[in-house]
C-alpha cells in the first residue's frame, strides 16, 4: 500500500496557473530549468508544508515538464507524496549517505538529476539564500550549464495573490483575531506572561470557524518594562496594573499567514501611548486610503509618515513589506522610494511597531489586499489601545 | 531611564567560561576576532534569544576585549541590551538605511567594526552559514586581512554541556514530559488533531515545576495514515480508533530543548507494531549503555544497529545528533564511523524514528548525557509504545 494524498488546500488547476507563470518567467530569463530551495517558494508551487527544509531539498521546475520534481531526504519523501498535487514518480528521495557527509549532500542528488535532464543549458538558482558552498558546488559540477541567480523570481509571482489565496489568508486573519480577543480576555494583573501566551498559542492552534491552524507562526508579547524591545517572545514575568502588552502574531492556513499587531494596557494608558496611539492609527488610515491600484508602496509610506509627523511623531523603520506564506516576502517594502507598483490583490502587513526609545514602543499593524479603492485590510478588530 | 536587565538565565561567570574556551580556539586558528552570526551560538555566548535573526547581526569576539560587542537592527538593540550580560554601551544597533537596501546591509555595519578594531589581521566567519554575497563582501571590503573559516567552531565548544547547563536541560525535559503526557491525557477518538496539538503545545508553553517554557521549537503529530512520514506538524483530521500517533516536541529553557519523541496507539497496537517498539528499545537500552566516557559516536550506533537486527529491523538515518541549544547542533552525529570521542556532558538527542517504508513509521527517543556509566538519560516517562 501506498500513502494516500491528503485533501489539498488547492485545486490542481491553481498550482498549474501558478508554474505557467513562472516558466513565463523562465523562458524570459533563458533557463530550462529551475531550482526552487526556499520552503515558502515550494510550498506556492506544490501545496508542501512538512519542514524537512533543514537539509538540502530542491523543487525542480523544467520547461518541458507539466509538473515539478522533488527532490528530498528520503525519509521526507512520503510527506512530499501525501502532501503535494505532484504524481508520487515526482517525488525522489536521496539516502541517508548524503547526511552530515562532508563530501556528498543532496545538492549533489539534485545536480546529477539536471545533468541528466537539463545537461549543459541553463539552470537558475535563488542563489542568495544557498550557502557559498553549494553555489561552488554547482558551478564545479555544472560547469557547462549557464547558472542564472533568480534569487525571488518566484517571490515576486507569488507577490500577486489569486482569490483562492486571498480567502485563504482571510482564514488565517480570522484565526489572528480570535488570538487577540483571547489575549484580552486572560491577561490580568498577577497571571504570568507564559500562561496567557499559553491561551493565546492554542487559539491560534485550534483556530477559527471551524478552520484549524496548521501551524505556528511567529509570536512576540513584549510587555513592561520591555516594551521597547520588538522580538521576545514573552518572559518569566507576571503581569501587574499598569502593564503595557505589545502583541505580534499570526494564524497560519496551508502556509498563509495574516499577521496582526495590538497594544493592550492593563489600566489606563498613559497619555503619551495615547497621542502615539492616535498619531498610528490615523496614520495606518492615510496609508490604507493610499494603497490603491495604480500607486506605489512609496505612496503607502509617504501617506503614513506624513500623517504621523502631523501628529508629532516619526518611525524609523518601514512601515511594511509584503506578505503571504511564512509571512515576510522579501520583495517589495512600504518605504519610501520603492516604486513598485501596486495591483489589485498584492498583499501587505502594514507594520506599524514603533520602537521609539528604550523606554517607549507602541505597535499596531494590520494585513490589507490592494483594490481599487485602497486597502482592504482582513482583520475585523477595531483599531484600538485595548483597555484590560 | 533605560531598559534594564532581565533576570539572567546563567551567572556571568558562566559567560566568562564559555568566552575563554572560545578565545583559546582563536588562537590556536590564529585570529584577533570571531563573528559570530549563527543564533544558537549568539546565545550560547550572551543570554540572547530575541529572536532578530531574520536581518544581518553579529556577536563580535574580540581577543582583546573580555566582553563581546553585537551588532544588530537598531530596533532590535534594546532587546540585546535586556537580555545579554555585557554592558549595554557593547550593543551598537545599525541604522533602518540597511534594510531592504541591496547596496549596503547589517553586514557592512560589522566590517566597518572589524576594519576599525582589528584591521588587517585575522578574521573568523561562520562561512558554511552565510550567504556567498556575504561572503564576497567580507573579502573584498577586508581585503587585505586574512579571512579563516571557522564554521561550527563555537558549536564544537557548546557540545560540551557545564552542569549549569546541563541543569537548564533537565528543566527543559521536565516540561517535555509534560507535553506527552498531556497528549496522552488529550487524544481520543473524534478528537481534531489541532484540538490535540493546541493542549499539547499550551502545557509546553506553560511549562513544568514552576519553570515556564521559554518558546516553541519544532513540533510534529504524524498520525494514521501519515506515519511514515516525520515531518507533518499536525492536519485538520479527527483521531480514530485504531489511529497510531508519532509525536515529536520539546520543551525549551532560556533557548535550550530536551527532545522527546513517542508513539502512542488508540486501542491495541498491531503486532507487527509492538515488535518494531520491542526492538527499538532494546536497541535504545544497547545504545545507552555503550554512551560511556571515552567511546565513540559510533560505538553508540554499532549498538543501536546491531541490536535492532537482532530484532529483525534496521533503521536506515543515523540514530541521533548532537543537541542543545535550538535543537540539533551539527557538529557530532550517532553513526556509525563518526569518531568523536564521548566526554562527560556531552549531549544527544537519540533519535530512534524509523520510517520503515510508506505504510510503517515508528518514532522513540531519548535526550541523554554522558557519564562514565553510559548514556543517562533526562526523561523520566517509561519506554512504552503508549495505548490509549
Amino acid at each position: 500500500m501506498a500513502i494516500p494524498k491528503s485533501s489539498q488546500a488547492f485545486p490542481r488547476s491553481e498550482y498549474l496557473r501558478r508554474l505557467a507563470e513562472v516558466k513565463l518567467e523562465m523562458k524570459r530569463r533563458e533557463i530550462d530549468a529551475l531550482v526552487v530551495t526556499t520552503p515558502a517558494n515550494i510550498t506556492y508551487l506544490s501545496g508542501y508544508t512538512s519542514k524537512s527544509g533543514y537539509v538540502p531539498q530542491g523543487l525542480l521546475v523544467l520547461l518541458e515538464d507539466e509538473e515539478p520534481t522533488f527532490i528530498t531526504r528520503r525519509m521526507d519523501g512520503p510527506a512530499a507524496i501525501h502532501q503535494m498535487f505532484i504524481d508520487p514518480s515526482r517525488v525522489i528521495g536521496y539516502p541517508e549517505a548524503l547526511i552530515a557527509n562532508p563530501d556528498r549532500d543532496g545538492y549533489d542528488a539534485i545536480i546529477d538529476f539536471l545533468l541528466d535532464k537539463v545537461g549543459n543549458r541553463g539552470i537558475g538558482l535563488e542563489a542568495k539564500f544557498l550557502p557559498s558552498l553549494t553555489i561552488e558546488k554547482f558551478r564545479h559540477r555544472a560547469a557547462e550549464a549557464r547558472i542564472v541567480d533568480c534569487t525571488n523570481a518566484v517571490t515576486w509571482i507569488r507577490g500577486l495573490k489569486s482569490d483562492l489565496e486571498i480567502a485563504m489568508m482571510r482564514e488565517a486573519a480570522a484565526i489572528s483575531d480570535a488570538g487577540m480577543l483571547k489575549a484580552k480576555e486572560v491577561i490580568r494583573p498577577g497571571l504570568r506572561e507564559a500562561d496567557a501566551a499559553a491561551e493565546i498559542i492554542a487559539t491560534l492552534v485550534r483556530g477559527a470557524n471551524g478552520k484549524p491552524g496548521t501551524d505556528i507562526a511567529s509570536f512576540f508579547m513584549c510587555s513592561t518594562p520591555r516594551t521597547s524591545t520588538c522580538h521576545i517572545r514573552w518572559t518569566e514575568d507576571i503581569f501587574r496594573q499598569g502593564s503595557q502588552i505589545n502583541l505580534e502574531f499570526s494564524g497560519v492556513r496551508h502556509g498563509y499567514t495574516s499577521p496582526l499587531m495590538r497594544t493592550m494596557s492593563i489600566g489606563r494608558p498613559a497619555d503619551h501611548l495615547r497621542r502615539l496611539h492616535d498619531g498610528e492609527v490615523a496614520g495606518l488610515e492615510a496609508a490604507l486610503a493610499a494603497a490603491k491600484t495604480g500607486g506605489t508602496c512609496s505612496d503607502i509610506a509617504v501617506a503614513f509618515n506624513a500623517t504621523l509627523k502631523k501628529h508629532g511623531f516619526e518611525k524609523e523603520s518601514r512601515c511594511g513589506y509584503a506578505v503571504g506564506i511564512d509571512w515576510t516576502e522579501p520583495t517589495a517594502s512600504l518605504k519610501e522610494g520603492d516604486m513598485t507598483v501596486l495591483q489589485p490583490n498584492m498583499t501587505f502587513h502594514l507594520m506599524l511597531g514603533n520602537w521609539i526609545n528604550e523606554d517607549v514602543g507602541y505597535v499596531i499593524s494590520e494585513t490589507f489586499r490592494v483594490t481599487d479603492a485602497g486597502g482592504e485590510p482582513f482583520t475585523k478588530l477595531p483599531r484600538e489601545l485595548f483597555e484590560i
